[in-house]
């Protein structure tokens, strides 16, 4: 039977200021990114996402991001391997403390945003990233795009990645993903998304902004929370991937 | 034969900005107590400073502060003891992840300028640090005030405590310190701030500001590092203790 | 006529956080407190939220605050006057940025969360606000609790201020407000802040806590942009106090 | 006669951190620029530097930068125009606070670091920038690189600009500047970066990294304030300049 991972960027709440729908879409995923404090999240914050986590059983992941609140983490900034190194590191052992406090242990790192989008392209920075996640724990998996420096850099150390794919992001015909200053970069319409979903966990393909047929070859699927309907969104997916015979676990990564 | 410990605040360089001579004053101390980017420090910084003290055997310790990098977590902050909780195991999980990239772990937990001062009255709050400390490791040695609630904290939840004496700081006639915004409330002088440093570890006893003289008993001795003369100083001082027969080591801490 | 100024706190989203429902607050009250970055707000969320006011004739007033994202502002943290004055500045002077480039200028100065509490309290801390105020604009007016240590500050220095009144937020018997923490310290129900409002707007009086009639002379009542039902709250408002015969307007402030 | 113009870069001091030496430089320049609390400064210090700027009659400039206080403004941020237009008025509006308060205004507006040479490339930015500067108060010069976008966009504006030349930077060959990552491209001999300042002053003209003349009309040179050597190198450069008949007066810039 065919595996797919539901993962959801969750703890994005910051200080009086709240962020998506977490306990909504909690019951339907089986991964969480959450957030370090960097691009949102804190401390308090963190320690109730990881409960909620826990109490879902849903498997803990940090979602590590250049130093950016104003900005989310979704501005580029020039920054040298050696900070991202450091960066990312600072952020999984601030989660870890917060998963071991709670009886329990991350299980993947995901990089957030603009760190993600850079790390699938720059194998100088996906090196990086990837050599803390392993100085870190080797067991954790390395969550990255299908196809990106950020995927070969993971699998060069022998880390077990995880490729991503994106169920309401616009693909363009070489695998990447249509910027979100692009109209119609994500999907509005939560049945096209979930249309893509399925394409990709049961096919591996999905058709690109210019109509091409794209391979996607994903073990995990993002669930974006901050959309209106999230909850909602998250609840269609699980429904129609477990319909098409999916079944939808954080199961085991692919060590290669 | 009597033991004491040096610890010194280490790694409170920012970004640009330097701070205190790290280099100097690392060969004579025996404990380092590391910012973790509340107040001080930042992710290259923190890996660098965790590289020193493995460089020189020093022993690791956490130094989490309040959130104020404008104040140098000097800056009392009106918190409740859940947001304490959290920064501070936010901060020491940080922290620890790069002693374990760099192969050793965390020895100890001091918390930071006013986060100190507020934690030697206030109950609640040392009760949340110490809860924070035992929830990630119950192996460290929380390091407080001789005589503050934060010992009483670490010691009702059975935690090795080390309790701290200050060289350089103006004692009150109560065991506290004077402020740092009164006059002569830290010896400039390097000979006066060693006498009182030999007196506490030979007799544990200090003269307060009014002439009392008080009892100070000290597991580990304050070295400021960013004194100007802070390597020489802690050269002066490792030398003294040696010289009135006392052992300099990070050593054993008391378990009560 | 007898007359009253209806003042909100807007502008308090920050980076991709929303909070408030500015827009539809601002068609029904005359004065604005906008977030100046130190609590909330951003540079392009101060010149959206500017612009918004200036198309609404809604009068322009910096909400200073301390330097706490996280906090919200709302934790006291213990600064020297001289920070609070040069705090009060640098923001009073960011905002201004935006209200000239849009062609008008500000017309009052309210201080935000914590810092409006301590300087309702602490004649130092005051001073150091109604000095920035003065030292910006003398024309502007300084907006405090009435009878606080802020309002005694700005009339010393020969400032308008304008004295402020809660709708719902429960008082003390001796005219001070019940902290948040406590419980009913906010009045949930619309009506019985309504009820509040124009008690104060018409009989300068309000009941207390334990039952008490409190005199509140105030020349401007504050409406939470933050309540779930701001923008119903402020239309009710303001409709009830024309209906008990007063002019809802930011007109001119009392000198004294 | 000729004139130029000496500007440094102060206040660039942040919390217990000190930076440069300010009171050494500053009585050998003509023009400062100002830490806006973005990349460095924070209210007392931009407070403290317009007083001593007022003391030496040196001009005072706004100095803002991308927010980045960890990386001092030196790491490029990908930023849309509307995004740089309101942090530039943000900052130069929180500097002229200052300024008013003690008695003066700005004269000048000279982006930092990454923001800096952004603009130099960037149209977008450049015009952005120039707008804010525009829009604050058309009488304030934008300093930019001679020859760069930024000089191009506030030209047409038809603001006065000054074109800036670096002392102690090596330029390429088409009249950029080598970047701080290669090797000598900051010239740490002192006698080297006086003689290029000159030879700029007299002759318009370096020499650059590969040997070739390079023509470099500058109405500003910039002393470098966090050389260690700082307050020497501004003392040597302005007596070399005044030797070889160069008037140092931050006069009148030119309009085109």
């Amino acid at each position: 039977m065919r595996q797919i991972d539901l993962n959801a960027d969750l703890g994005e709440s910051f200080g009086a200021w709240r962020m998506g729908d977490d306990e909504g879409v909690m019951p339907w995923i089986t991964s969480a990114n959450i957030a370090c404090g960097f691009h949102a999240g804190d401390p308090p914050t963190m320690r109730k996402t990881v409960a909620l986590c826990v109490r879902h059983r849903v498997a803990l992941g940090a979602h590590p991001s250049l130093l950016d609140l104003q900005g989310f983490g979704r501005r580029e900034m020039k920054m040298s391997p050696d900070e991202i190194y450091a960066q990312t590191l600072y952020q999984i052992g601030a989660l870890q403390a917060f998963a071991h406090a709670a009886g329990t242990r991350l299980r993947h790192v995901k990089p957030h945003g603009a760190l993600y989008n850079m790390a699938a392209c720059e194998r100088a920075l996906a090196d990086a990233i990837a050599h803390a996640v392993a100085d870190f724990d080797r067991r954790l998996i390395l969550v990255g795009l299908a196809g990106s420096a950020l995927v070969a850099a993971g699998l060069a150390l022998d880390l077990a990645v995880s490729r991503e794919g994106f169920c309401d992001r616009r693909y363009r015909a070489d695998g990447s993903l249509t910027s979100r200053s692009e109209p119609h970069s994500v999907f509005e319409d939560r049945a096209e998304a979930v249309a893509q979903a399925v394409a990709i966990a049961t096919r591996q393909q999905v058709v690109s902004a210019d109509g091409a047929t794209v391979r996607v070859e994903a073990d995990t699927l993002c669930v974006h929370g901050d959309r209106p309907d999230a909850a909602l969104f998250a609840h269609d997916l699980h429904q129609a991937l477990q319909e098409a015979g999916i079944q939808v676990t954080a199961g085991p990564a692919r060590a290669c």
